[in-house]
């Protein structure tokens, strides 16, 4: 049997909930769709938690599942998730860690592990500490909520099996101690951090004002869990398939490299709400001649439900819609298509949400159900059923004669 | 997102099979229930493997389920859960036995595994065993319904692999053996206890009252089933959400106290066939004031399937939708309510069966299918598919926005 390619396209944010005010639909139910609406029709529909059941995904953990890798297994320690929260890019070699702004004394007793729990200020706090050279490493450090942080490290050499500096309690700040030879740099050089974020932070106008206010100043960073992204096989080692994507967004063009697609800059692809739509449909048409597997990313009914925009997201969809027809037209009929969400992102909610995607499967000669439209409800009739994001590679693997055989 | 109320009904038993004799229906298609079906209207349904495919559930096992737990990770034999039943508390290092009162010969032979299915007197019984000293181990005990109780060892160093004293046959009484070396306190300590109870008993005016009856005297107690409970979070700890139930079984209110919720008593709301669902429904609406998670169990159409009595079970589940339609009518519209069974007791079969339940979530702002009636059949072109009892609470939460999220 031929191999076939497969066409992944990934509408970021994409599903919704009920609107009460536009007739009880979901922006997908109000939208004029005809190309989603035909890779349904032509093929099996269903729903999708792309993580797990009640778990609101990250785009960045949506995206590894989405192409079949266990995001719990990737990811080792929470650093690497702050740090991706905090828009930090976390790559393959770094160390990240979780950060608290605290107070503590001049014996360096932790006198408040959330200094008063600051709110203001962080930002410029952390303007002062981000950039740092530390020996051949580059520390960039990002404000989070409230008294958080995220601390990520960059350069040769690093582990990271460190213990933390934050002593989790009021009293002595801890020093990082290597856990394995290998991380004895990592650990001097967080160290050494620690130490120049107190100088720095000592001195810094916002803590001099938080003083005289009677606050406590937040004159050091306290990091603990440490974490690296694991060693992850390239999806070419793992699938056989030469990988390419289409993506503006870059969370999204890391974890794409992350899993060693090729990612080329596409004129116009901003990930933004004025992305150019046609630009990354012939992108997307032109690496399929060169590639097995193409992932188009397109983010903008995210940002509408990001902005609790009911029509914005609509007529973003209406757009997209018209991408795909574009790609569809000219793509190869033996090709395997699927379209899905990497999370919802309601407008009534105005953030990613639990709820799960719809998705359907189309292409040379797989499966038709009787689902004609591409919604959250009416995919729930399909024969693909409820399944999990790390689940729809394998499924679309098999429908593209790509599968492994598993026995006699 | 504000975060809303959970309203869990679950009727015990409540799914079937057809049944030829009335139209080849089950009980819940051939009840009228216009409540039940207005949850399935207004949101999604689906079906459900309790435990897993093919699983019967117990109640114990199954209410866990339903509230997140795996049962396999928080249950170690059924100890535990009996004595939370009988309202001895259990805590982590306890272990925990069901027991018999029986009546044995001189020898140590059992003559009657249930005493003559001893009734009264086993409160009094009870007390003047219950905070026996042995060692450094106090033993608690607290009778349960008809000739049950439950055991509680409390102390250090106690191990729950020791072997039943219970022969489960009219025979010699054994003797309990440490199944691991860290057990043999534990055992000693329990063959010293039954040894006790038969000289406490032998002497106690109950049992010489049974005897000058012509009763069989409730002599001994019989341990079985030791457990310990694994370090299991509270709901609220796990959830965030300060959680209470309404119900009236035994067994069923010894899990809520396990996973920390309030288990008010609620005046007529027995656990039988004639339990009072007005205050059922008043207790709910009453209790969701001032919490975030509310769970009500009914308990009758669990004993209509149990006798075989379909006439019965649909009269039932008529009642049950009266009282869920109270509680509807008052509820706030912003709560999300789930309605489902712990599991399937066919009339045809008279016990627990492996069958799939069905499952309904309605509540403000949540996605709406099809479906338009809740019963064993319509649930299974909804939208939620078919899940696992562990994945239902988190798609509640979800729903609730009360889901976390992982990733960025």
């Amino acid at each position: 049997m031929n191999e076939k390619k497969i066409l992944l396209v990934v509408c970021d944010g994409l599903s919704d909930r009920p609107v009460r005010q536009f007739g009880g639909k979901t922006p997908l139910q109000a939208a004029r769709k005809p190309a989603m609406d035909a890779v349904a029709r032509n093929g099996v529909s269903g729903i999708m938690d792309v993580i797990a059941p009640g778990v609101i995904p990250g785009s960045d953990t949506a995206h590894l599942a989405l192409f079949g890798y266990d995001p719990f297994k990737v990811y080792t320690g929470r650093g690497p998730i702050e740090a991706a929260g905090a828009g930090i890019p976390v790559d393959r070699g770094d160390v990240a860690f979780r950060c608290n702004f605290a107070t503590v004394d001049e014996s360096m007793k932790v006198v408040d592990r959330r200094a008063g729990r600051i709110r203001n200020g962080t930002d410029e706090l952390a303007k002062s500490l981000s950039g740092m050279k530390i020996e051949d490493v580059t520390a960039l450090f990002r404000e989070g909520s409230e008294h958080r942080g995220a601390l990520v490290f960059k350069g040769p050499g690093l582990d990271h099996r460190v213990s933390d500096v934050d002593p989790h309690h009021e009293t002595e700040i801890l020093e990082s101690k290597p856990q394995v030879p290998s991380a004895e740099k990592t650990a001097r050089v967080l160290n050494e951090f620690v130490r120049k974020s107190y100088e720095i932070l000592s001195e810094h106008p916002v803590n001099k004002h938080r003083s005289k206010e009677g606050l406590h100043p937040a004159n050091i960073l306290l990091p603990r869990g440490a974490g690296s992204i694991r060693e992850i096989e390239s999806m070419r080692e793992r699938y056989g398939m030469k990988c390419a994507a289409v993506a503006g967004v870059t969370l999204v063009k890391g974890i794409c490299r992350l899993v060693g697609m090729e990612v080329p800059d596409v004129k116009g692809a901003t990930g933004g709400l004025d992305t150019d739509y046609r630009a990354k449909a012939d992108a997307a048409l032109g690496l399929l001649d060169s590639n097995d597997f193409v992932f188009v990313n397109v983010k903008a009914c995210d940002i509408a439900g990001h902005d609790g925009d009911f029509k914005m997201k609509v007529s973003v969809i209406e757009n997209i819609d018209v991408m795909l027809g574009v790609i569809l037209k000219d793509i190869q009929e033996d090709s395997v298509v699927i379209l899905t969400a990497d999370h919802s992102t309601p407008v009534v909610v105005r953030d990613h949400s639990a709820d799960p995607v719809p998705v359907a499967i189309s292409g040379a000669g797989t499966r038709v159900d009787g689902v004609k439209e591409f919604d959250e409800i009416s995919v729930g009739g399909g024969v693909l059923g409820r399944i999990r994001g790390t689940d729809l590679l394998p499924i679309a693997l098999g429908m593209a004669d790509r599968a492994k055989k598993f026995g006699a």
